[in-house]
């Protein structure tokens, strides 16, 4: 079993590497998905259910619950088969130390897109958490930053950068991503 | 003038840049020789200026020292002459507020290799501050990170990747000095 982690600021592209992989047969864990599905089992809003898993049971929850739910589902399927996972939205070091002590091979892969490529690509696509004007955005950066993004980005095991075109980015994760299953 | 600041962990290639740029003219500053000039002229060991320069000073005065050199240097040459300098060794976001607040167009150019990669050049390096055992090269990393390298990492305007071959990260290192004295 193969499990890399994806990180990256806002903008640089975190999401078309989950979608390359999705199409190699690569299994995607979100790690803000994790959040949205214990809000839906409890019926209650996405930040408030973000602020109490972490209440309830300390900082690295969503770490731990994606440890979780890659083991649960490497129970289900066949033994033979070589599973692969993308966690996709890696913040902290921390989160790091959790999936490395779980995952022995765990790889990180940054994406680097420049702060003006990232501005941009932001404002084209104006997401509802999206960032349209500098201050936010500078705001939004400075807000992973201090989960310590930096150090994660910084110490990556891949790094790609990300400035167009998108083809020749999809070549690099793609090449990326069959180097670390070619080993395992 | 353009300014543009070099940064990346211990055993990145940085001092590539700089032999790089020296080759195209391009001025260089080390912020370690700043404390090394000055350790020669209070006749002091560098460790000990380093400590002293910033109890004296505060902590951005190797930074603040930086700026005073460069616009020493422009006042000497010809006004017409279009300088350029590299600032090697920038390892936190406050030192690159300074060289923002002093150069408009204040560029960084960030230089990433793999943990991996990084540990086996210092082993091969040897160099007297190298790490030539994981654990070191890990307290070495952790040293840089706590000034904040990740941030100015993760938030630089230029990546390149330096995982070998030489001549290709050397031709990466030209295109983008060529492009920014081009612009300004």
């Amino acid at each position: 079993m193969q499990v890399i982690g994806v990180t990256g600021l806002p903008g640089s592209g975190k999401s078309i590497v989950a979608r390359v992989a999705k199409n190699m047969d690569v299994n995607i864990i979100r790690m803000g998905d994790v959040i949205r599905d214990e809000a839906i089992k409890r019926n209650a809003e996405i930040g408030e259910t973000a602020v109490k898993l972490r209440e309830e049971y300390g900082d690295y929850v969503v770490a731990e619950r994606c440890v979780e739910l890659i083991k649960e589902h490497s129970n289900d399927e066949n033994a033979e088969c070589e599973l692969k996972f993308i966690i996709e939205g890696i913040r902290s070091p921390y989160e790091v130390k959790i999936f490395k002590k779980n995952f022995k091979t765990f790889k990180i892969i940054a994406i680097h897109s420049s702060p003006k490529t990232r501005f941009s690509r932001l404002k084209r696509r104006k997401r509802e958490d999206d960032s349209s004007n500098v201050a936010e955005f500078k705001k939004r950066d400075n807000r992973e930053l201090k989960f310590g993004i930096g150090n994660v980005i910084a110490t990556s095991d891949y790094m790609i950068v990300n400035e167009g075109p998108v083809w020749k980015f999809k070549n690099s994760i793609r090449n990326i991503l069959k180097n670390e299953v070619k080993k395992h």
